[in-house]
């Protein structure tokens, strides 16, 4: 699933740590340690599956016992009352992980949810719905890889893996064109550089001056089809700020080829998923 | 602000870690080092602002040239428009610390914010709203410190400083009775121990028990004033489970102590706030 | 065992590594990497046993291969020249670990040790023996399990998880009244609330304020028994200070409920165990 | 006063976060952030100090604006009753910190404490009393520097910066003879070669094969001083074995160069000191 | 200089563990902690300059008393024996930063230097002299930065800002154009997709698949000519393998737009350099 | 292999880290997570390898199903076009891992077969060719490894594992002699003591001062000679500076005992290794 289980196994076991701290209280003074336990995990309400590996790999950093059947994967809608998977093995791991493996399970799968939701809305247009670095601190990689799941598709994932030319940056340089010719010289031939731009004049300046892609922002769907126009095919297009799933349709009808969305990820809810355990 | 310095700096150099990792491409290519930057921190909707001193320190680990001037502090309420703050210092550090440091200020007045929207609407009952353990992995005290920002209280912060004893602890040591009896033998005679329960007879057993609180779990406010009614003072009563805006002040009412709400952490929508920069 | 098998692997390795450095310069020189050993582990004095998985712990980290049989578990007495248990894998991981090994088995089993001098003095009484925040730094989970080991119970694991309210914190809050109001206010209600006193006056003060538990530093046995008719019930009393094997027969005698007692962790001498290695 | 600040400051780290976890409870609910105190350090028995850079860098780490005020200094004796240091600063860095800087300044002024009672015994003998790697794990550094502000030596740090061929060695070698030449050829020039032997025959054969030092494991004074005849100053000496505070005189006796205790660091009880604060 | 002085530092910290280990045995013994002294920074050969921060940065992490005066900064080129920068502060620290102050600047400078020697060969042709990924584990943000200062630019910095698409890439994915289609579909629309090919026919097919770059495999220069007459400007070609100073420059004159070496960072040698203190 | 598997995983995680970050965008895009590969590690030129376990822990660190079949171990000479090992697993496992696994082995192979170089240009006489601290950062133990799988031997680890006493340590002292005493009277008895002289009599001072060894700086092989015949054994002699492939020879034929060159671990070159894969 994660490309690098070995970042993923680190963040877990913080959140492990968080949780834990000096010891589970409850857990360990009320459960036998060699009662086994089997856990099933259920849709509160129909839902895009993400993190369901994370899910299971909390259970396993807590006892390597801990056996899962998975009636689902990632990326796949689960309909309200399914049963997503079942765990099996040491009660006492699974009351220890419940809550952190949830944690994960939930708001992940509630950044896929809400991803479906505004990718439906674009429908049949050929739009790329991508985030922005909006994300919970620490968890960029598990919120980014839920977009995924959901259908969405990833912006640069941090400040290092692209270059996005603001206002401040333009101002610094003295220009859009200083700026483009700034970055071009000086970053790694395999990054692309994009400009923000917040007029037609800017966005000429931006192609004229190499940019590879052009961030238009905060664009009424008028001027952004005006953009499109202009720019004719020459960059890529993304529409960025103010996008919500009352707009994202009209927006997408403009023909711009990205469109990015920073609620995705800093405002998605939870969804409801629960686990229950019964003794074996 | 918070307690432990430590635990709050390595979390922020975590996140900046997470959002710098091989360098900021674009401010690098286009920002001379020796430029100043002066921003300013405006609130774009009526916020109760939490994680200022957060927001800060993300900057302060860049470069030790940032300086601050607040005009508000954590738990005050900012209105739309009011600047929150200003920042001088070295640009470079400013455009690398935005993104970070507006994820953890927007998501921490995020949750007080929608925390004060709960406590309002409990008004004049003596009840103490809490929050839970479903708050993002690995942000749990910056989620929580913003529940108390918001006018709310904190549950338990983990599964080591309280007993709450549930469902499965019940099955497992067999009868409510035993599992009290086991927790309060083997706990640190500093910790509380809370019991989960069902019904009215589950209820009046935990306090039989000897129980130190009681959580009542997805009952009706009907069920509820029973509780209450049954208890008679005995025992601090918390009701949790299904409770959101709607609701809350009808369950306030009914004589209970403690009002505990997933939603305050797991569902709660960033606010908006922007920095901006201009160039000294 | 530990509750938290991450943060115990996490201790057993930096001990490792603080005894292995850059490599186990004589191991490396003189023993066959294909070299099998068995080891026995024996008590060289009689003692109570603490520490054993941990024990075990520090050779499977240097090898997967190690084996161990255990004679003895967690808890038992074990009586001077029987065998606690065997170990058999790569000479070179029994003799590279053995020392770290031993280490923390002696110290803990010296805590145990200690411990049930102690609760076999306080014998028939119905007093919990606990230990203190005097540990050893970084061995808290450690020293605080060999209590338990040894039939003693803990305090408060830390500044997290327990209030205990002493002179500073009430000469600052303005009186006892006010610092109990103060911490029941403002910690989570998981929590229980202690004060410590030095007087019955104070004692009185506490209870009316609703301090939970009462610490009566440094009192006479006349004078915790004092403190006990004054009480009556009304909160769990524990003496404190200047406790030690002499008296804590006497002091248990007094009606208190719980007695600390910081020499547990502070100065427990380590039991003599060896470990005797043989090539397979 | 130690070599690396840099182990010493993380060491430190560990131990605050240990105590602090998710926050002082008691010290949040009750101190004013803004109060400052000012804290006395006192012997409550005789002692000689050790840590006292470490107890101070405890509240530093803390908060920076504490300042201290030393009236002795590590190594030095302080007599029962005397002021050992003054800290000021703010109140809740002082009582946050106070656990751990005592934990710390304790158990090393114990061992210094015990040093110098085994230093003393042995009086005017030119021997050179070493400590063992029988430490609190975690606390090489800290324990082994204690001995040395006590008067005595260090043996080696780990098994990384010295050659020490036991039993076991010699056995998988197959005599002294190889097992001596197998280190001298493989490990750094820089490190000595020392060997453990239990009668003289194996003295001899050590000598011969060209050991630097030889360990007498468990002799009498008797056999001792047979050792010291038959090397007759051809290799430094090292007593180790059952010494203790009864016996060590007569052992320096016997004309040995070196004498180990292991009691040095695994048996010292901590010594008594208190810090008492007042609100300035 | 770099951008994130929060790896760096945490890369300088772990070099003075590995050096320092237990402590500076010599240094320690011989030189009173008061002492003061003043240490010149000398090319012992003609080098380009590369890791002077780094180089102080390393002093100031073990005294914060260390001053530094530069008379060069980085990617300029210093003559042998010029003086580079002179160091002034407690001799204990310098003694003991010496050895890792040098070793990274040594190497870095070594890199920078040989990275000009490439760049000066290529002459006015316009090529971009590139590094690899073959980097000392652990160092790479040092070694690519030497790169540049040297007068070279960097190719991706890892696996994650980059796309470049190999032979087994290619054959699991079926084809190029299958290849290619895939990584533009799957990555982030800020990265470019780099595709290797060994012939003509593949390079044709990789344009038309769209790849933004396309990387030449071990090509004769002849062969680079027909590619760069085949591309004929459609897309950036980067000629790579089997590079060196003797045919890197009948190389750039092919007309392709980037080169490649290993070599820059797997195997230049470190320049001389010295540090010669006095004490104050 | 190495001694502390521990202290070597940790450095291959990092490794990894830094060249994986956020995710090999390449292979997550076009490589099916199912498919297995095979992939020969073959000898481009004539080598002595070093880090074939390393190679392949890189790749068991990415995956557990990666199974490696050796023809070669560490130490021996392989000749080019030689297939050295054979790796079968995932193929994404194998194409992630495959460039750190690279730089590892080919980083230390082209030490060890460097170092095997100047061994054998030493021939028969009886020296001992040793490493000095001047490796690359972080990379120490993977340095001095490969130096001794050349066929050399290691001078010490670090600063904490023996004294080397320069002209500083000299100075601060006043003299040799008191650097000498200084240095016996404080560091463990476990540790040799080396002073380094630029004359003989220099040499005869710290052979009367008790050196236990001598370092001859930067001396001709004529006064090398002279220092051997003065020295007349008392001492082992070490020739360090300025020592290359076209002198080493004389030197070695002066009687010196050691001799230190730096250049293998500052100025090796990585040797030419290539992994080549097919799908299975």
């Amino acid at each position: 699933m994660f490309d690098d289980q070995i970042i993923v196994g680190s963040l877990i076991r913080k959140a492990l740590e968080e949780d834990l701290g000096s010891g589970d209280l409850t857990t360990n003074a009320t459960i036998d340690p060699d009662l086994k336990g089997r856990a099933s995990l259920l849709a509160r309400e129909t839902l895009v599956l993400a993190g369901l590996p994370v899910f299971i790999k909390v259970f396993r950093m807590l006892s390597v016992e801990i056996i899962s059947e998975d009636y689902f994967e990632d990326g796949q809608v689960v309909q309200e009352g399914e049963k997503i998977c079942q765990i099996t093995g040491p009660a006492n791991a699974i009351l220890k992980g419940e809550r952190t493996a949830l944690n994960f399970l939930q708001r992940m799968s509630g950044i896929a949810t809400l991803t479906k939701t505004y990718v439906d809305k674009v429908g049949l247009q050929k739009v790329r719905l991508v985030d922005t670095r909006k994300t919970a601190p620490g968890l960029r990689l598990f919120d980014k890889y839920a977009v995924r799941m959901g259908g969405g598709f990833n912006h640069r994932m941090g400040l290092y893996d692209g270059v996005l030319i603001k206002d401040n940056h333009i101002s610094a340089a003295g220009s859009i064109t200083n700026a483009v010719d700034l970055a071009k010289r000086k970053v790694p031939h395999t990054i692309k550089v994009e400009v923000e731009v917040e007029d037609l004049e800017a966005l000429e300046e931006a192609i004229q001056a190499g940019a590879d892609v052009v961030l238009l922002d905060n664009m009424s769907p008028h001027r952004l089809k005006e953009a499109v126009r202009l720019s004719n095919g020459r960059v890529p297009l993304e529409a960025s700020g103010g996008i919500n799933l009352k707009n994202i349709e009209q927006i997408a009808k403009t023909g711009v080829d990205i469109i990015s969305v920073g609620a995705l990820t800093h405002s998605a809810k939870a969804v409801d998923i629960s686990l229950e355990m019964i003794p074996l």
